[in-house]
């Protein structure tokens, strides 16, 4: 099962390829897809709580589910 | 005392800004300045475990002092 959720800050692959690294850095199982131009974060195998906290540490910002 | 550190991956100032945050998460007292150009990170109050520990987990390559 997986759950979207709307992150800003992310304007390049690199940012993108940060906030995929910083989740599986908290959750190693994790699958990853990010939709730069919705600033969209979809996430398989990781809670929220763990998606909030890879993304806050990462130095974007975590709007909750999209 | 500072220390420098080349830092690649690096692409815009989301990235910048993404691995300032990430050191500081594991040093709050860090103060970080990112060099973009010349992919220089440069580092107070922050050891070299530290630093490379949050580059490596947001998804930057962490190559060692500059």
């Amino acid at each position: 099962m997986s759950a979207t959720y709307k992150v800003t800050g992310m304007t390049c692959g690199g940012c993108a390829r940060s906030v995929e690294s910083a989740i599986k850095s908290v959750a190693p199982d994790a699958k990853v897809t990010v939709d730069l131009g919705s600033a969209a974060v979809t996430v398989e195998n990781a809670s929220e709580d763990q998606v909030k906290k890879a993304v806050d540490e990462a130095g974007f910002t975590f709007l909750g589910a999209a």
